[in-house]
């Protein structure tokens, strides 16, 4: 696969072939983006959203449809979610400093945050993305290591900065992959079965681990979100990463937990991801809903680890911290509690699976998640179990005509991504397994 | 200077001595912080400040007193706008999501900021921080050229990830400079005088070229921030950075304008730093100041440039160009127009500096800066010019006593950063100019 090709993600409007056929605004929209964002910047579907506000699980378009949310994670909490706003409102208007001063609200959330971690787990750094977090988790293991190795799953993504972009092959790109970065399979539960997959996938680290010393390298660490997201969406039984992360450490390097995806209680059964399978990482990462969409980022960290690391090196980051997002962050974290958002990941997102099982369809392979993260693996027959991209991209495009959002993951671009906002209910369920329904008759043969 | 030595700042307080004589209010702040945020997280001031609350030019402690800023450049527009803060409650109550959506106030501020560039520079990519869209210039430059060969000043600070700490040689780091990175002296007008500055700072960047070479690398690019803040403050002659850019493009690379520090009026010259040298750069990169707070950043690029990269390479950034950051960005934008904080950039600033002068002190070895940018350089004295490194810090703490907050830069650590918010008007200077000169004498000889 080039990276063209892989750029162009099947969910994608093709900004090359031009935006005729749509509505006079939406095209003037479209014309305005390209001269300023240029050609190659992506858009979401072939019929693109005008969006216009949000609330909740709702998006509404310029012309007042409103469309169900069932793919964006950073408003984790809901969109527009009022705690949020009115917490950011209220510091915003009070004081929006850098952490070189004390303040009393920064230390407040950070202690709340760190109190979901284990004990272990007893420093943060702020940044303002889980890009930045990603950079400084694996400068930090580098350095701290001493050693350049690192692992990665084959279609990983950590994120988008220069450093980070080589362990996150899903993102297109035609920089080589260096030699100190081993890539290897995702815990594939479809094609590669259920058992043994601890096993399976800590021998997948001890043979990365192997060709790295056969090319100089000793391993600084393992990075993985512990379900896997971009792969694929491959939660596994809960507790099979532990060899993998045995395996890691026997050979003097640490784990690190992606947790932009599956933290914040989004797989229902735990806050962090890594707690559904009894480990605990020596660094954790965090982005997307950490703020609901305010603009924040972070990394947990061993304080030896962290300790190590800045005795020689300086690390600041301007916007990290600052007593705005703490008020964000701090809104979230109440909000998860006060809305039981875990435990509506959990019974929502079962109720959502096994309502996707019981619509069944010949091209669909697999249905797999934990929580409000669903895959849904489409293939041309349940035998060969080959993957249909094409399915995929037409079953997006039907959901995004019935106003529904969904997305697409995997290297083969054939499973359909479903990750709704925690504040989606039975309710929401329900509205989606309709709309599933009759675009799974109108998209597949 | 070991890498420790580089960390603790010279207005650092030492996290190391603990927080005996403080204020018991302060010392349990002190002691949360470092249970959460480790030992080597950087506070500024020998008594740091425990800060409430902020407006425009003023942040309050607190005990109530009010500090006045002379320091940061992000809440450029002034401390808690209220532009930015009433723009950000709305859009955020309204709409918060990423730029796969179509949205007309992402595309209005777009098109807005990049008419104050010149036209050849008519595309943007949205990012969260200045780090994150140096690491992505520095990326493309690398990618577009087909080179790794890297130009920077030798104390030099753009941002924070493993890739742009590369040419940060200011943030403290104990990792090796990379044979593809050239260091070179930055345009010292004190020390190396103004004649010929800029023939000699182009001969620096042909000498850099030529180093590369024979290393095996040709220059992708030259980056500088054009007012060389961290490197002591040089802003030089308008115009003496042209045959530098001439010579790194002569040479095929690209001129990447870091536009972080100078960039958004600060000059008082120009909306960009670049301007003020009568260039035009292949990308320039913007940060800290661009939304007063709200977290955001942007690299502002060649359509050429970007189309080349991006028809090969994804970029996504998350949070990057969300509709709060444009209305907060278009506040910024309208707020420096309609306050005239550019002229009052140029004309507070050269009365601060002309004050500064007419105070005189044989500890002041030069006085220097544009706008509100203004660097103070304390020596031992005017003859031998030797750098005083404890002066500077004296001075930092004694202006800190009387409730003004600047800060220090350079190589020697020995120039005062004088860097207010754009706010900072005549009658501000002259409270900095009676606390300048009362920290004068009490903290020289």
């Amino acid at each position: 696969m080039t990276g063209t090709q892989k750029i162009l993600e099947l969910n994608a409007f093709d900004m090359k072939q031009g935006a005729a056929g749509l509505a006079p605004v939406t095209e003037a929209l479209i014309r305005r983006r390209r001269a300023t964002f240029g050609p190659t910047s992506m858009l979401f579907y072939k019929r693109p959203l005008h969006v216009v506000r949000a609330e909740g699980v709702w998006l509404y378009e310029a012309d007042g449809t409103r469309c169900l949310d069932a793919y964006n994670n950073v408003p984790s909490i809901g969109h527009c979610h009022p705690a949020v706003t009115a917490a950011v409102a209220k510091q915003m208007a009070i004081l929006n400093t850098h952490t070189r001063y004390l303040h009393d609200g920064v230390y407040a959330y950070a202690e709340r945050l760190l109190g979901t971690m284990p004990g272990a787990i007893s420093n943060i750094v702020f940044t303002c993305t889980g890009s930045e977090s990603a950079d400084l988790a694996l400068r930090i293991a580098r350095t701290v290591t001493g050693r350049a190795g690192l692992i990665a799953t084959e279609n990983a993504y950590h994120g988008n900065t220069t450093a980070v972009t080589q362990v996150s092959p899903s993102s297109a790109s035609t920089e080589e992959q260096p030699p100190n970065v081993m890539l290897i399979p995702a815990p594939d539960t479809y094609r590669g079965g259920a058992d043994a997959l601890g096993p399976r996938f800590a021998k997948d680290v001890q043979h990365a681990i192997a060709t790295l010393k056969d090319r100089g390298f000793a391993p600084a660490a393992l990075i993985a979100d512990t379900i896997f997201s971009s792969d694929g969406i491959f939660p596994g039984d809960a507790g099979f990463l532990a060899d993998a992360v045995d395996a890691v450490r026997d050979a003097g390097g640490l784990f690190i937990a992606d947790e932009v995806q599956p933290g914040f209680a989004r797989t229902g059964e735990a806050m962090w991801g890594f707690m559904r399978h009894g480990i605990v990482p020596d660094v954790a990462v965090m982005g997307k809903p950490m703020g609901n969409g305010f603009p924040m980022g972070g990394v947990a960290i061993r304080p030896d680890l962290l300790a190590a690391f800045g005795s020689e090196n300086g690390y600041f980051n301007t916007f990290g911290g600052n007593p705005v997002a703490a008020a964000a962050g701090m809104a979230v974290l109440d909000t998860i509690a006060a809305e039981r958002l875990q435990e509506n990941a959990r019974e929502t997102g079962a109720y959502l699976r096994d309502g996707i099982v019981a619509l069944g369809s010949p091209v669909i392979g697999d249905v797999r998640g934990t929580g409000l993260y669903i895959g849904v693996e489409l293939v041309h027959d349940c035998e060969s179990r080959t993957p249909d991209r094409n399915a995929a991209e037409r079953l997006v495009n039907a959901m995004r005509e019935r106003n529904v959002l969904i997305g697409t993951a995997g290297k083969f671009g054939n499973v359909l991504k479903i990750r709704p906002p925690l504040a989606f209910r039975r309710e929401h369920a329900d509205i989606f397994l309709e709309a599933f329904a009759a675009a799974l008759t109108a998209a597949t043969p």
